[in-house]
Protein backbone atom coordinates (compact mmCIF):
# COMPACT_ATOMS: atom_id res chain seq x y z
CA UNK A 1 0.00 0.00 0.00
CA UNK A 2 1.15 3.19 -0.67
CA UNK A 3 3.03 5.38 2.34
CA UNK A 4 2.10 8.77 2.17
CA UNK A 5 5.65 10.78 3.47
CA UNK A 6 8.90 10.61 1.09
CA UNK A 7 10.54 9.20 4.15
CA UNK A 8 11.08 5.47 3.99
CA UNK A 9 13.27 2.69 5.30
CA UNK A 10 13.50 -0.96 4.94
CA UNK A 11 14.92 -3.87 7.42
CA UNK A 12 17.95 -4.07 5.22
CA UNK A 13 18.50 -0.52 5.47
CA UNK A 14 20.66 1.43 8.54
CA UNK A 15 19.40 2.01 11.51
CA UNK A 16 19.37 6.06 12.04
CA UNK A 17 22.03 6.75 13.93
CA UNK A 18 20.12 10.06 15.78
CA UNK A 19 16.62 8.18 16.18
CA UNK A 20 16.36 8.26 19.90
CA UNK A 21 14.50 5.15 20.24
CA UNK A 22 16.70 3.02 17.55
CA UNK A 23 19.77 4.21 20.04
CA UNK A 24 17.58 2.44 22.48
CA UNK A 25 15.90 -0.74 20.24
CA UNK A 26 19.56 -1.16 19.87
CA UNK A 27 21.37 -2.04 23.46
CA UNK A 28 22.12 2.10 23.67
CA UNK A 29 21.29 4.58 26.14
CA UNK A 30 19.93 8.65 25.63
CA UNK A 31 19.73 11.33 27.85
CA UNK A 32 16.34 10.19 28.60
CA UNK A 33 15.49 6.25 28.26
CA UNK A 34 18.13 3.83 29.15
CA UNK A 35 17.90 -0.07 29.20
CA UNK A 36 16.33 -0.62 32.09
CA UNK A 37 13.36 1.31 31.07
CA UNK A 38 12.44 -1.80 28.83
CA UNK A 39 9.19 -3.88 30.10
CA UNK A 40 8.98 -6.34 27.85
CA UNK A 41 9.48 -6.78 24.08
CA UNK A 42 8.65 -9.54 21.52
CA UNK A 43 10.13 -10.09 17.82
CA UNK A 44 9.94 -6.32 16.30
CA UNK A 45 8.22 -4.28 19.05
CA UNK A 46 10.03 -3.06 22.69
CA UNK A 47 7.65 -1.45 25.16
CA UNK A 48 9.60 0.87 27.72
CA UNK A 49 8.76 3.73 30.33
CA UNK A 50 7.95 7.00 28.76
CA UNK A 51 10.87 9.25 30.14
CA UNK A 52 7.60 12.10 29.49
CA UNK A 53 4.92 12.23 31.83
CA UNK A 54 1.41 13.99 32.30
CA UNK A 55 0.38 15.13 35.50
CA UNK A 56 -1.94 12.60 36.39
CA UNK A 57 -1.41 9.79 34.39
CA UNK A 58 2.03 8.85 35.60
CA UNK A 59 4.42 5.97 34.36
CA UNK A 60 2.61 5.50 30.87
CA UNK A 61 4.53 3.27 28.19
CA UNK A 62 5.77 3.15 24.85
CA UNK A 63 5.42 0.46 22.49
CA UNK A 64 7.86 1.49 19.98
CA UNK A 65 9.39 -1.04 17.02
CA UNK A 66 12.39 -2.05 17.28
CA UNK A 67 12.61 -0.92 13.79
CA UNK A 68 12.89 2.24 11.99
CA UNK A 69 9.65 2.91 10.65
CA UNK A 70 8.47 6.55 10.58
CA UNK A 71 4.96 5.84 11.02
CA UNK A 72 1.55 4.18 10.80
CA UNK A 73 1.72 4.30 7.58
CA UNK A 74 5.29 2.82 6.67
CA UNK A 75 4.50 -0.10 9.42
CA UNK A 76 5.13 -3.37 7.64
CA UNK A 77 1.58 -6.31 8.47
CA UNK A 78 4.01 -8.42 10.68
CA UNK A 79 5.15 -5.21 13.02
CA UNK A 80 2.29 -3.95 13.75
CA UNK A 81 0.76 -7.22 14.91
CA UNK A 82 3.74 -7.42 17.11
CA UNK A 83 2.76 -3.93 18.48
CA UNK A 84 -0.48 -5.05 18.89
CA UNK A 85 0.12 -7.91 20.86
CA UNK A 86 2.62 -6.19 23.05
CA UNK A 87 0.07 -2.49 23.43
CA UNK A 88 -2.28 -5.60 25.09
CA UNK A 89 0.13 -7.23 27.21
CA UNK A 90 1.31 -4.01 28.68
CA UNK A 91 -2.62 -2.69 28.75
CA UNK A 92 -3.37 -5.61 30.73
CA UNK A 93 -0.09 -5.01 33.09
CA UNK A 94 -0.37 -1.57 33.86
CA UNK A 95 -4.19 -2.14 34.55
CA UNK A 96 -3.71 -4.93 37.04
CA UNK A 97 -0.29 -2.92 38.58
CA UNK A 98 -0.53 0.81 38.98
CA UNK A 99 -4.09 1.15 41.15
CA UNK A 100 -5.79 2.59 37.77
CA UNK A 101 -9.14 2.36 36.53
CA UNK A 102 -8.97 1.94 33.11
CA UNK A 103 -6.23 2.32 29.69
CA UNK A 104 -6.48 4.53 27.07
CA UNK A 105 -4.34 4.32 24.13
CA UNK A 106 -3.17 7.02 21.32
CA UNK A 107 -0.45 6.72 18.38
CA UNK A 108 0.37 10.08 16.20
CA UNK A 109 1.64 10.62 12.86
CA UNK A 110 3.57 13.76 11.18
CA UNK A 111 3.02 17.14 12.91
CA UNK A 112 -0.21 17.93 12.89
CA UNK A 113 -1.23 14.34 14.21
CA UNK A 114 1.14 15.18 17.55
CA UNK A 115 4.22 13.55 16.20
CA UNK A 116 7.48 14.44 18.25
CA UNK A 117 9.77 11.69 17.62
CA UNK A 118 10.22 10.30 13.61
CA UNK A 119 9.95 6.69 15.01
CA UNK A 120 6.61 4.68 14.94
CA UNK A 121 5.00 4.21 18.93
CA UNK A 122 1.64 4.32 20.78
CA UNK A 123 1.11 5.31 23.95
CA UNK A 124 -0.59 3.55 26.52
CA UNK A 125 -2.04 5.29 29.50
CA UNK A 126 -3.03 4.42 32.85
CA UNK A 127 -6.56 6.11 33.43
CA UNK A 128 -8.47 7.16 36.47
CA UNK A 129 -11.70 9.13 36.77
CA UNK A 130 -11.40 13.10 35.73
CA UNK A 131 -8.00 12.68 35.17
CA UNK A 132 -8.47 15.10 32.26
CA UNK A 133 -5.50 13.58 29.91
CA UNK A 134 -7.03 15.12 27.35
CA UNK A 135 -7.32 18.37 28.17
CA UNK A 136 -3.59 18.23 30.44
CA UNK A 137 -0.40 19.39 28.89
CA UNK A 138 2.65 16.83 29.50
CA UNK A 139 5.09 18.10 32.44
CA UNK A 140 7.68 19.88 30.74
CA UNK A 141 10.77 18.23 32.51
CA UNK A 142 12.02 14.77 31.82
CA UNK A 143 11.44 12.31 34.20
CA UNK A 144 14.32 11.06 36.28
CA UNK A 145 15.28 7.67 36.05
CA UNK A 146 14.59 7.05 39.55
CA UNK A 147 11.00 8.05 38.92
CA UNK A 148 10.79 6.12 36.08
CA UNK A 149 12.36 2.46 38.13
CA UNK A 150 9.50 2.60 40.28
CA UNK A 151 6.77 1.67 37.31
CA UNK A 152 9.28 -0.28 35.27
CA UNK A 153 9.42 -2.44 38.51
CA UNK A 154 5.62 -2.51 38.93
CA UNK A 155 5.27 -3.79 35.31
CA UNK A 156 8.57 -6.25 35.85
CA UNK A 157 7.13 -7.92 38.31
CA UNK A 158 3.76 -8.61 37.32
CA UNK A 159 5.15 -9.89 34.07
CA UNK A 160 7.49 -12.32 35.94
CA UNK A 161 4.88 -13.63 38.18
CA UNK A 162 3.11 -14.96 35.09
CA UNK A 163 4.00 -19.07 33.89
CA UNK A 164 2.69 -17.73 30.00
CA UNK A 165 0.53 -15.57 28.74
CA UNK B 1 -3.28 -13.77 29.56
CA UNK B 2 -5.86 -12.70 32.68
CA UNK B 3 -8.51 -10.07 31.39
CA UNK B 4 -9.17 -7.77 34.00
CA UNK B 5 -13.47 -7.32 33.58
CA UNK B 6 -15.34 -9.71 34.44
CA UNK B 7 -17.04 -9.44 31.64
CA UNK B 8 -16.08 -11.83 28.95
CA UNK B 9 -17.18 -13.62 25.91
CA UNK B 10 -15.76 -16.35 23.74
CA UNK B 11 -16.48 -16.49 19.61
CA UNK B 12 -18.56 -19.72 20.69
CA UNK B 13 -21.15 -17.44 22.75
CA UNK B 14 -23.77 -15.44 21.23
CA UNK B 15 -23.65 -12.36 19.91
CA UNK B 16 -24.79 -8.94 22.07
CA UNK B 17 -28.36 -8.34 20.46
CA UNK B 18 -28.39 -4.64 22.42
CA UNK B 19 -24.78 -4.09 21.15
CA UNK B 20 -24.87 -1.15 18.30
CA UNK B 21 -21.51 -2.62 16.86
CA UNK B 22 -22.85 -6.26 16.87
CA UNK B 23 -25.89 -4.91 15.22
CA UNK B 24 -24.02 -3.39 12.55
CA UNK B 25 -21.26 -6.37 12.39
CA UNK B 26 -24.00 -8.96 11.65
CA UNK B 27 -25.50 -6.88 8.58
CA UNK B 28 -28.13 -4.66 10.52
CA UNK B 29 -28.65 -1.33 10.92
CA UNK B 30 -28.83 1.02 14.32
CA UNK B 31 -30.70 4.21 14.54
CA UNK B 32 -26.83 5.94 14.02
CA UNK B 33 -25.58 3.88 11.28
CA UNK B 34 -26.07 1.71 8.55
CA UNK B 35 -24.14 -1.13 6.51
CA UNK B 36 -23.44 2.06 4.07
CA UNK B 37 -21.44 3.36 6.72
CA UNK B 38 -19.11 0.48 6.35
CA UNK B 39 -16.00 1.65 4.14
CA UNK B 40 -13.54 -1.90 4.64
CA UNK B 41 -13.68 -5.33 6.17
CA UNK B 42 -11.10 -7.94 6.88
CA UNK B 43 -11.84 -11.36 8.78
CA UNK B 44 -12.02 -9.85 12.09
CA UNK B 45 -12.63 -6.27 11.68
CA UNK B 46 -14.60 -3.87 9.93
CA UNK B 47 -14.22 -0.15 9.60
CA UNK B 48 -17.11 2.40 8.95
CA UNK B 49 -17.66 6.31 9.66
CA UNK B 50 -18.34 6.88 13.29
CA UNK B 51 -21.70 8.48 13.58
CA UNK B 52 -20.40 10.87 16.49
CA UNK B 53 -17.91 13.82 14.84
CA UNK B 54 -15.17 16.40 16.77
CA UNK B 55 -15.68 19.92 15.10
CA UNK B 56 -12.51 20.13 13.39
CA UNK B 57 -11.79 16.18 12.44
CA UNK B 58 -15.26 15.29 10.61
CA UNK B 59 -15.77 11.58 8.99
CA UNK B 60 -13.30 10.09 11.62
CA UNK B 61 -13.39 6.61 11.36
CA UNK B 62 -14.18 3.70 13.97
CA UNK B 63 -12.26 0.13 13.67
CA UNK B 64 -14.18 -2.67 15.54
CA UNK B 65 -14.12 -6.19 16.08
CA UNK B 66 -16.40 -8.14 14.31
CA UNK B 67 -17.52 -10.14 17.46
CA UNK B 68 -18.02 -9.08 20.51
CA UNK B 69 -15.02 -8.59 22.91
CA UNK B 70 -15.84 -5.45 25.37
CA UNK B 71 -11.89 -3.93 25.41
CA UNK B 72 -8.54 -4.56 24.67
CA UNK B 73 -8.08 -6.81 27.19
CA UNK B 74 -10.04 -9.46 25.83
CA UNK B 75 -9.22 -8.80 22.09
CA UNK B 76 -7.72 -12.01 21.07
CA UNK B 77 -4.39 -11.55 19.26
CA UNK B 78 -5.58 -12.96 15.90
CA UNK B 79 -8.53 -10.13 15.82
CA UNK B 80 -5.96 -7.77 17.34
CA UNK B 81 -4.13 -8.19 14.27
CA UNK B 82 -7.11 -7.70 11.65
CA UNK B 83 -7.81 -4.05 13.76
CA UNK B 84 -4.14 -3.06 13.70
CA UNK B 85 -3.91 -4.43 9.66
CA UNK B 86 -7.29 -2.13 9.34
CA UNK B 87 -6.37 0.78 11.34
CA UNK B 88 -3.41 1.19 8.93
CA UNK B 89 -5.60 0.86 5.98
CA UNK B 90 -7.70 3.39 7.04
CA UNK B 91 -5.01 5.79 8.45
CA UNK B 92 -3.26 5.79 4.73
CA UNK B 93 -6.63 6.05 3.04
CA UNK B 94 -7.80 8.66 5.14
CA UNK B 95 -4.49 10.58 4.76
CA UNK B 96 -4.68 10.78 0.55
CA UNK B 97 -8.32 11.69 0.78
CA UNK B 98 -9.33 13.74 3.48
CA UNK B 99 -7.14 16.74 2.51
CA UNK B 100 -5.46 16.38 5.91
CA UNK B 101 -1.79 16.44 7.38
CA UNK B 102 -1.57 13.65 9.58
CA UNK B 103 -3.56 10.54 11.29
CA UNK B 104 -3.90 9.79 15.01
CA UNK B 105 -5.54 6.85 16.40
CA UNK B 106 -7.36 5.95 20.00
CA UNK B 107 -8.61 3.84 21.51
CA UNK B 108 -10.18 3.71 25.10
CA UNK B 109 -11.24 1.05 27.55
CA UNK B 110 -13.48 1.14 31.18
CA UNK B 111 -15.55 4.34 32.03
CA UNK B 112 -12.33 5.62 33.34
CA UNK B 113 -10.73 5.41 30.18
CA UNK B 114 -13.27 7.46 28.26
CA UNK B 115 -14.84 3.87 26.37
CA UNK B 116 -18.43 4.83 26.26
CA UNK B 117 -19.34 1.37 23.68
CA UNK B 118 -18.67 -1.46 25.41
CA UNK B 119 -17.52 -3.64 22.46
CA UNK B 120 -13.81 -3.05 21.22
CA UNK B 121 -13.64 -0.03 18.87
CA UNK B 122 -10.62 1.89 18.00
CA UNK B 123 -10.35 5.91 16.17
CA UNK B 124 -9.06 7.34 13.52
CA UNK B 125 -8.81 10.91 12.68
CA UNK B 126 -7.45 12.67 10.57
CA UNK B 127 -5.78 15.64 11.67
CA UNK B 128 -5.29 18.98 10.97
CA UNK B 129 -2.50 21.98 12.36
CA UNK B 130 -4.28 23.72 15.14
CA UNK B 131 -7.82 21.07 14.92
CA UNK B 132 -7.45 20.92 18.71
CA UNK B 133 -8.56 17.53 18.67
CA UNK B 134 -8.14 16.71 22.46
CA UNK B 135 -9.35 19.95 23.92
CA UNK B 136 -12.41 19.82 21.76
CA UNK B 137 -15.65 18.09 22.67
CA UNK B 138 -17.83 16.46 20.34
CA UNK B 139 -20.27 17.49 18.51
CA UNK B 140 -23.42 16.89 20.69
CA UNK B 141 -25.80 15.86 18.01
CA UNK B 142 -25.39 12.61 15.85
CA UNK B 143 -24.16 12.79 12.21
CA UNK B 144 -26.54 12.31 9.45
CA UNK B 145 -26.35 9.47 6.60
CA UNK B 146 -25.67 12.10 3.77
CA UNK B 147 -23.14 13.55 6.12
CA UNK B 148 -21.74 10.09 6.55
CA UNK B 149 -21.83 9.10 3.05
CA UNK B 150 -19.59 12.61 2.03
CA UNK B 151 -16.71 10.84 3.52
CA UNK B 152 -17.66 7.04 3.07
CA UNK B 153 -17.39 7.53 -0.64
CA UNK B 154 -14.04 8.94 -0.59
CA UNK B 155 -13.07 6.28 1.05
CA UNK B 156 -14.33 3.39 -1.01
CA UNK B 157 -13.46 5.36 -3.57
CA UNK B 158 -9.65 5.08 -2.50
CA UNK B 159 -9.81 1.69 -2.27
CA UNK B 160 -11.70 0.75 -5.39
CA UNK B 161 -8.66 2.38 -6.89
CA UNK B 162 -5.86 -0.22 -5.11
CA UNK B 163 -5.24 -3.12 -7.76
CA UNK B 164 -4.17 -4.51 -4.45
CA UNK B 165 -2.85 -3.48 -1.11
Amino acid sequence: MTATTTHSRTEDEPLDQQCPFCIVATGGETPHNTQHDIVRTNRHAIALISPRWWPNNKGHVLIVSKHHYENLYELPREHGHAVQDLLREIAIAIRHTYDCHGISTRQHNEPAGDQDVWHFHAHAFPRFAGDNLYTSEPIPEFVSFQERQVYAAKLRTFFLSLPAL
